[in-house]
């Protein structure tokens, strides 16, 4: 317990009963995220509903000494939202009201708390778009900061990042700071707002965002594109984009986790005869524009290698393919005993040798690898599965396929992370990449705004 | 002098002489930037040639404790490559080379001394466009990046910060460290090269960037939109842009600038009939796309005020119109004797609101304010025209005028620079806007990159 009596008692006149719980009456899920590979529990666990109760809390927790972790719908996948060294656990879900719709500044305010789900059906019921379009619906947009998540749709419309114009964040000290606003363009100091992007809760506590939203396009089309062999599908991505035609998203799938998604959503996916497929959509204002570009697409496609083109456009295909798109790691999950992740990107037109460099992991490991991710903008989820494997072969094995895996993308000019972010998973593998003048200028970042690093303590640095 | 004897023995040995000048050998231009406001000599100026030979002198620079500062074209308006603090003047210009075109990443590699509008030409020869669109087209692409310059077209595309992907920068202790890549996504530790972008010169010196290109819009019109009063003009914008269509660019100009424009160019502009007017780009791949955009604005200017709505879809026209738009600054400098500039960013709904104040407070203080800028999103240039003020009496005013419209994009949401930065001159109204805790982050940050204080000392803190 990194608490005494006195600051239990001191937290718990400051909250309403129902929102801290503390010792063991915490949830087994707080122990961990969504792959719970790494395992702590808080002291104390308190759901927050404001910005003032947050920066109360971390005001005292700070003057105490009392680390303080940040967890959202804890949907994460490298323990970043873990409470390692124990402490305070904020949780943020009840902090989950959409604040205002500028239609005029096309922005959204929202608490951090706020799903993604739900914010992309608001601005959907009010002909808007959020394009940042993250797998995992049900995280919540504070963490998708956090990590400045991409998702499916950053080939076109760019990652979580582009879409941050404003946000309100407590500082480690307590004192709460406004960062950006409303505005389009900033040349006014140092880019704090950029900083915390990205930072995995190491740096303040996002309290609410202002998002930049766009008109709804009114006509969107996929393309499910099946071919022999998966080389021969990513290989044809980067000549896509070298068309000069704008796809939305471009995901590549191979079969066997089609057909793991398939067994878990008990739903039938519209094609599964081949080894792999390619998933495009094409979306924009005007239904001329849309069909012209993805024929082009479609053209392309046929005279390079594809087996055929489906075009999904009615509402059950779509939602048959996108449904089996979105449980893909749960889908995985169910497949074996135990997995761990690797969320490596690389320059697009590299996907292909990487996942190749991947199967042959598999063979020389002999151990389940199946993958799937965003061809278009080179970001990969690669599922390293224990299956059978004992305890002591599995983690030995991990670490092996890990080391080799990050070095190769790193060798192509990649990066650890696309967006699942570093947490506490993968920290020896950002300082390969990075290197020790980065690391320094990272750590010495974390101790500007947090000098006795308290918050989210032994996180990505 | 800064630098001893001995100092500049070793600096002439490590540079050709036709590119290093001492003293009085340093041309009267390189004490001042564009306005001129601020001015003083650098010791030594080096016109250098590759990231080893920055390393070198920075390295040398920062063991002999030597002031350095970092200057591009010069085009800047807040004094920020001014070597207020004398030492070294690091000019990139002769760095000018595009590196490298990948057409499956769609990234351009450029060296930082490339100008705006060699890069912008390069991109449209490949069919690319490089989307940031600042007015001033011989700055340099590292003096955009040093500003996240954001230019006409951000309504649509964003600005500079949007299309960086990797940068290489040379830190103040001369190691040289690779922020970013090829990679579009990336959640792998801090943004360091979120930082470097709009730091001014500050935390490091770039001296290579990878740019993100999007193919080139086939079709591309322009509207002139006359009103009677430019209240009207503007309050037009947001209704635009509540529209939901898309325009790439929307200007607002009045017509005594236009006045400017058309004397200082010798060239007459389509129509100065009016007394405001708004100018519009719609571009996209498809002429029906563009057209339906084009009509439904139209129709909604005629139908809200507009008094007519001209066409611009020659190339003479093109020409004319935007040519005038690229002059306002030099026209309007020539319309004075000496002048000064506010680039305040606010909300697109409070640009009305923010351009009439400014035509109150040139009315209480007798003095002459024109201004243009981005309505569509809200970055507005403001000229302070001294005429036939003297010396004292302008400077009182200038500063009374200046700490009124500040106060008054602060009030508004605003921020103090929306691309120009912060430089020399508006440090002051940036502590102002941010307050004592992030002007304290941030020199801490600047600690973290520089902890003697030697490249661009004075500046943005």
């Amino acid at each position: 317990m990194k608490l005494n009596e006195e600051q239990l008692i001191y937290l718990k006149r400051l909250i309403e009963p129902a929102r801290i719980q503390t010792g063991k009456e915490i949830g087994e899920d707080y122990s961990h995220d969504e792959l719970g590979g790494i395992t702590a529990y808080p002291d104390v666990l308190i759901k927050v509903i404001s910005t003032e109760e947050v920066s109360k809390i971390m005001t005292y927790a700070y003057k105490q000494d009392i680390p303080v972790v940040v967890r959202g719908a804890g949907t994460g996948l490298v323990g970043a939202a873990v409470a390692v060294c124990g402490g305070i656990m904020i949780e943020t879900t009840l902090m989950n009201h959409v604040l205002e719709l500028d239609e005029e500044n096309l922005t959204v305010t929202v608490e951090p708390g706020v799903l993604l789900m739900e914010l992309a059906q608001f601005a959907e019921e009010h002909s808007f778009l959020y394009p940042p379009d993250p797998g995992e619906k049900s995280a919540t947009i504070g963490g998708n900061i956090s990590t400045n998540a991409g998702g499916m749709r950053a080939v076109k419309y760019g990652v979580t990042r582009d879409y941050v114009r404003g946000l309100t964040v407590v500082l480690p000290n307590g004192k709460v700071e406004k960062f950006g606003g409303k505005i389009v363009k900033n040349s006014s100091g140092y880019s704090l707002k950029d900083l915390i992007v990205g930072s995995e809760g190491t740096l303040g506590i996002i309290t609410e965002a202002i998002l930049k939203l766009v008109p709804l396009p009114n006509k969107s089309v996929s393309l499910l594109v099946p071919y022999e062999k998966i080389e021969d599908a990513i290989e044809t991505v980067p000549k896509i984009i070298k068309l000069k035609t704008t796809p939305t998203a471009i995901e590549f799938m191979e079969r066997n986790v089609l057909l793991f998604a398939e067994e878990f959503l008990g739903r039938k996916f519209p094609d599964t005869k081949s080894e792999a497929y390619l998933l495009l959509t094409f979306d924009g204002s005007s239904s001329v524009q849309v069909e012209s570009e993805y024929e082009t697409v479609a053209q392309y496609c046929l005279e390079h290698g594809a087996r055929d083109v489906f075009i999904v456009d009615t509402p059950e295909r779509r939602d048959a393919v996108w449904s089996a798109r979105g449980a893909f790691l749960e889908a995985i999950k169910a497949s074996t005993t135990e997995m761990d992740e690797c969320d490596v990107v690389v320059p697009r037109n590299c996907v292909a040798e990487f996942i190749l460099f991947t199967h042959s992991l598999s063979k020389k490991f002999n151990i389940r690898i199946p993958s799937f991710g965003h061809a278009g903008d080179g970001n990969l989820h690669i599922y390293i599965c224990r299956d059978r494997l004992a305890e002591q072969e599995w983690k030995c094995t991990l670490s092996e396929v890990f080391a080799e895996m990050y070095e190769k993308a790193l060798k192509l000019g990649g990066a650890v992370s696309g967006e699942h972010g570093v947490g506490y998973a993968k920290k020896k593998y950002l300082r390969k990449q990075v290197g020790d003048e980065q690391i320094r200028l990272m750590r010495e970042i974390k101790r500007v705004f947090d000098p006795k690093g308290l918050l989210n303590p032994q996180k990505v640095i």
